[in-house]
């Protein structure tokens, strides 16, 4: 029981990835107002978008709307909004619709590829980052082996059947391993002047080896599980002269139709309106409580934050990360309420994963290290497990189940779908 | 065992609704070489398509690659293509890219919307035809609730909380119904500054009865059902000036920003390619066997024919007139190719049934005639039978099991999604 009436503070969390998400969890029926910000309806479960990208799953199945899983907090409205610009002097987030005032803010509002100064590769080699983004790189992929079973042409042919992946990262991989699952497996009997398994799946990693942010072995080992997937990977080289007929890989021209784009981030550019420092890849460099500088009640988080971890280096851009920081972000802001300071943040690495296929996997458990089929079934156990909303598991697991037997592919579907405009109707 | 090599005769059918997907069925591992051209990669469940508008269902759960139905059958290619016409001398379908020589050809290209001589509506107004269409239409209505949230314009949230659907045949019906439901159960907890089960929905049907093409009975009770569900009615008079703010309806103006428009068909322009006479809805006027006059080689069926039936009147754009004169029209083929004259088509009508929301609907069975639970329970029934492929049975049913028990509909998800372009990526 409060004897004095404070005013109930408000707090604004922009973007519902998984960072905000968890922040907003943890500031469900507690004494505060809370505005959930997001430019779309929809928190997305990102490890899987690589599966609507290669037609495993439908959108539906690995995105759940934000109102939806906040519906039973009181205390929290979302809104559907683009943020323009954060004021932290006025304490305001400026959206295209109108200002919200805040006296806690969290910023989660993540990271876009980065093409290394060629914006103009965007169109050429999609990234994965949004559902939009997923359903286009499918359409590509399918309209590829449609165009290759009508051309005349041999060598237009030939480029259709050649699908090269810019960056070995865990999305490179994944995105490589399920294409030539795909063409090897699902599309094998579909066509009758193609024989989709021949095509070419070819991986273009710049550091020395695949997944550079695992320990050695399992790159050595995710490279030969690709390998045996019949993905050719080219690493310590970069990707050049991107066109739409192909790119050139340590000075030889690749003639392909589908390029996709997994080789780097870019720190979405909320961050740079706070007014305080940014590291080269755009993220907001945070205290070690997750606040800016001079600015307690402004928090970042995920993607968009440069926290330095014990080594020194910056934590990764990984979903654990995001959700831990996201709790410990509300955790701050409640002790704040309470006229407590903001507590220093830790991260607890639990190890990370990455899957490459069918019954191919790499798991480093920091003790342990597993690859092949006992990795992959750690990865499928956590995923289905973290996978938001109990109909979006059911689901899922049907699909993979159906699929893991038939090596069918339920959501083949060529949508039209584009990026070009942004605004809603009306 | 054929003593003579006689060659083997090409047939092309162009569409893979109902009516194509049927003939080349029974023309599958049959002697002759079938292409089917269409110009999306999938086969879709139209009747279901209402369910993906309102958020029930995913695109890929009523939807099937032709190519995974077709992949059985060795004489049969598919081909995406875009047909441009056909050439009834020459025997030749021209498509965009090439042109395929046939000796017998069924045209299956289906009807769009029509907007009786007002094109410019079909923006303001979409209608209900493929899953692109379906999946606008379920972004602007959710849209409509997230802006009614946000705006602070008391006449603009209204507006935004009228849906106003302009025709009262079974698609209309599906629309109001599904509409009124996801209003007043599945949203109603989701936001904070608008009730959703406040939204009026508003069903305007030009005909003094909705359902007009069911016994009256039956009109009789799926208006009282759709009352039941808060659904509006206007009987009797169309639409007019048609708007971004609203429309007109007998003299009075509707302020709303969602339009859906099932009002009526016209047929798809291939059938005027022919040479032969159509109705005014664009129909082909077809011969008591499917031919066209003078060319025995050239069948037309589904909705783009006019085949006048026993009463006089040409039968429904329906799927079952489809899926049989498929079958016929495969049948009379392979009579053709044995040297045989084609056979008259007979329509057996099994009756006709249309769905308004949970454990409501009609059902016109000829003899009987059910309204209600019942009637819910058929449609349910029949339409998971007929749904194409084991998995997608499988799925629906889960979703609407899980749709029934919760009122939870779980593809609520506004993607963007442009009609504007349709060409493939270069």
């Amino acid at each position: 029981m409060e004897t004095e009436s404070r005013p109930v503070p408000r707090v604004v969390i922009i973007g519902a990835g998984f960072g905000g998400l968890e922040a907003a969890k943890h500031l469900g029926n507690k004494p505060v107002f809370l505005t959930v910000l997001d430019r779309t309806n929809h928190h997305l479960f990102q490890p899987l978008l690589y599966q609507v990208a290669t037609a495993a799953l439908s959108p539906a199945d690995i995105a759940a709307p934000v109102r939806g899983i906040l519906t039973k907090y009181e205390n929290i409205e979302v809104l559907l909004a683009e943020v323009q610009a954060v004021d932290v002097e006025a304490r305001l987030v400026r959206t295209t619709e109108r200002e919200m005032p805040y006296d806690y803010l969290i910023v989660a509002t993540g990271s876009r590829h980065s093409y290394f100064g060629h914006p103009e590769w965007e169109k050429l080699a999609p990234g994965l980052k949004s559902l939009e983004d997923a359903v286009e790189i499918r359409r590509r992929i399918l309209l590829a082996f449609e165009f290759a079973e009508k051309t005349q042409d041999p060598e237009a042919r030939a480029a259709a059947m050649n699908f090269v992946i810019i960056g070995g990262g865990p999305t490179g991989v994944e995105m490589a391993g399920a294409i030539a699952e795909i063409a090897r497996k699902t599309l094998a009997k579909d066509f009758r002047h193609i024989d989709p398994s021949t095509a070419r799946v070819i991986l273009v990693e710049g550091d020395k080896r695949v997944l550079s942010g695992f320990p050695e072995d399992l790159s050595v080992s995710a490279l030969e599980q690709l390998q045996e997937l019949g993905v050719e990977v080219i690493t310590g080289t970069h990707a050049e002269n991107l066109t739409e007929n192909g790119l050139e890989v340590a000075g030889k021209f690749i003639p392909c139709r589908v390029k996709i784009w997994a080789a780097g981030n870019t720190a979405s550019f909320v961050g740079k309106t706070l007014g305080v420092p940014v590291d080269k890849a755009g993220r907001v460099v945070v205290q070690d409580d997750l606040t800016i500088p001079g600015h307690p009640e402004v928090q970042v988080i995920g993607d968009l934050a440069n926290f330095t971890s014990k080594d020194g280096k910056p934590l990764p851009g990984v979903s654990p990360v995001a959700i831990q920081q996201g709790r410990h972000a509300a955790r701050n802001i409640l002790h704040m309420v309470e006229g407590a300071k903001p507590q220093r943040f830790y991260y607890w690495d639990k190890g990370s994963m990455a899957t490459i296929g069918r019954n191919r996997a790499v798991a480093d458990l920091n003790i342990v290290h597993f690859s092949g089929f006992p990795a992959w079934l750690a990865w499928l156990f956590i995923h289905v497990l973290y996978l938001v909303g109990f109909r979006n598991r059911i689901a899922v697991l049907l699909q993979w189940a159906w699929a893991y037997v038939t090596f069918n592919k339920g959501a083949r579907l060529i949508t039209r779908n584009f990026q070009a405009e942004q605004r809603p109707v009306g």
